[in-house]
């Protein structure tokens, strides 16, 4: 029986804003025409779509022609990668994190698996990658960087801008350019972001991880990249991405977006209290706890901390039960250990305890008392199960 | 200045039934939840998932399991031909209409680039392929073969069984399997579905066509089937459609398709009769006129009409200040004569001509009426600027 509902699993997906639910409502039932279509019915939807380009386009500091919309994120990231890889006439080398999303990591994996060479850059211990090891990382046979903006396990923010201008000093002694292309789903409607400050080629985006629609992403891609479709069919999104247009989704990813983005700075602040809050909590009532990728460079919502001696699936299961929803890291993950923890050199046995807890404009202060008031007892209760545990217990009363 | 609303498009998309337009709504603000999550909240979203494969496997007479969701009927395609050609090892030869959507169309396009034989079936004036050239086709190299069930500019029904029947015999005989797929996208939710019957491997439907969301597709694979991803990430629907399950529109696709099917019957036949009154009214009133891919083997919510002497376009645009929207093929075309037309015979000056009316449920006989008071005008003063039109007439009148 689940009664209180503490939603703390915002890195995962996110509700939608009430007032976009109302509004979305008329592009199902009422301005439902093919945005394709050319008649006046047809031009009516073609008109929200034109406005939500051209409000995300504002937002990113981009031109509208710059703006794609796709299905989700996981799609940005596809079509960014494997469209700017084909439309090279040869295989290469591709820069990438060893904390990437799966839809970058496996998909890096997938172009391994099929001639290209990738050089995963290792983190620090706060998931941060090293401009040192990035220069050295690039090769003449480079043809893309594609390195997130923050980690959805643990929140670590990358150097994007000082690695973009590093390879603007790359490219410009180079004949063929090296596209950089950065996994912003995570900070997007988070962090103010600006595509020239970034100084990226592409960005992805998705809309359900700011409040907006499930099933639409976004795509910021430079004017002048060379970019081939995934997908093959209609003209839409300029032949990048054919079918119907989802208007709807469309309409609610640009209003999320720009919603969020009013709110940016009065959520991201209220969201670190509460997270320190949390955090703070946990390491005062509960002993043998550790936080993972806890540097100063990371997005405010997200906490990871592994709790020795359990498995991180059991604590989430009976925080479900007392209302309480978090994850172990990805959602996206099929179990095993988590690839970012790995990366940051956690201890296995440690990263197992592993519980992420992310945070929304919706959380408030009651709400971590509430888990606070939990949470102590619940790690205890497991521990009290595990042999490990008590070892450890009897090994300290030894001294 | 648009008034009156007639919309005769509903083969480019269609409106969201109002009674799923409100069920949806729980889904983007009360069980939000990621479905991949393991906790109540996500498990919550993921019944939802189930329920949804549950409804469609049943309607469609396969098992859950053969059932996957993707983003959209274009994709689904893609998915199933890139899908099946990229498990195999090796190039070879594909088999398909010279009629298919576009999405079939320049995909096949694109694999004949990129190495691979592709025989394009012709088809008869009423649309339909012919199963000698089928037989004819199949070649050793074969790998693949897709074909769409009904037409979606002229509404023409090909002989799938037929063709799967004979695809059985050959297969019998061979070593490796040819596999069949079908586009239903203009089918489903029109003509009752069941995969055995239609002896198909794979079957790609859009919910935006019977009355539910855009931004979902579906698509039916056999089980057995060797395919691959053409997208990488997470495990969602069995790691061949990656990114966070859109339950909102899995819902609605699975609901719409549902109240379709309750309604099939009831439906076609009203709509069929509503077709013939309208065909039978052009015909009588407005001279000059040829009905495109006019056999019996044919959708009935589909009406395929050129009226010489004039552009389709420009009659489109009309009509629609007048509240009437049509078009003048394919939503997805980016203008140029119709590759369909073309396919059937058709005169390029006559299929410059053509307009799609296309039915859905909730177009009355009322609204035949007013296009009937409408269109021969329009027709008629189109034509009166035409200088072809005016030879055509000054000849008649020298006989």
């Amino acid at each position: 029986m689940v009664q209180r509902k503490v939603y703390l699993d915002n890195s995962a997906t996110t509700v939608v804003y009430c007032e976009i639910v109302k509004e979305m409502e008329k592009y199902f039932s009422e301005i439902y025409g093919n945005a394709s279509s050319i008649h006046y019915f047809g031009r009516q939807a073609n008109m929200v779509l034109d406005d939500a380009r051209n409000k995300v386009a504002l937002l990113l500091g981009s031109s509208p022609e710059e703006i794609f919309f796709t299905s989700c994120g996981t799609e940005s990231n596809n079509i960014a990668i494997t469209g700017i890889l084909n439309a090279y006439k040869k295989k290469g080398h591709i820069i990438t994190s060893s904390i990437e999303h799966h839809s970058v990591f496996y998909l890096c994996k997938h172009f391994e698996k099929n001639g290209y060479e990738v050089t995963y850059l290792d983190v620090n211990k706060n998931g941060i990658v090293s401009i040192e090891d990035f220069k050295k990382a690039v090769k003449d046979s480079t043809l893309l960087v594609t390195i997130m903006h923050a980690n959805n396990e643990i929140g670590s923010i990358q150097p994007i801008e000082i690695i973009a201008n590093e390879l603007k000093k790359i490219n410009d002694r180079k004949k063929n350019k090296i596209y950089f292309h950065t996994d912003v789903v995570q900070t997007a409607g988070k962090l103010r972001l600006d595509v020239e400050k970034l100084g990226v080629d592409l960005l992805s985006m998705s809309a359900h991880k700011f409040n907006g629609p499930k099933g639409v992403g976004g795509l910021y891609i430079k004017k002048g990249t060379h970019i081939s479709p995934i997908i093959f069919g209609g003209h839409q999104e300029n032949g990048l991405r054919p079918g119907t247009e989802n208007i709807p989704a469309i309409f609610g990813f640009a209003r999320a977006f720009e919603i969020s983005n009013i709110k940016i700075e009065e959520q991201s602040e209220r969201i670190y209290i509460l997270r320190e809050k949390l955090k703070k909590g946990i390491l005062e009532t509960i002993p043998e706890v550790v936080i993972n990728g806890s540097g100063n460079k990371s997005i405010s919502n997200i906490l990871n901390v592994s709790f020795n001696y359990i498995e991180g699936e059991a604590l989430l299961l009976m925080l479900s039960m007392k209302g309480i929803f978090v994850s172990t890291g990805s959602a996206c993950a099929s179990g095993g250990p988590s690839h970012v923890l790995s990366a940051l050199g956690v201890n296995p046995i440690v990263a197992q305890g592993a519980i992420r807890f992310s945070f929304g404009y919706h959380n408030t202060a009651k709400e971590i008392d509430y888990v606070l008031s939990v949470l102590p007892d619940v790690v205890k209760n497991l521990r009290s199960m595990s042999s490990v545990w008590s070892r450890s217990q009897k090994k300290l009363q030894n001294f």
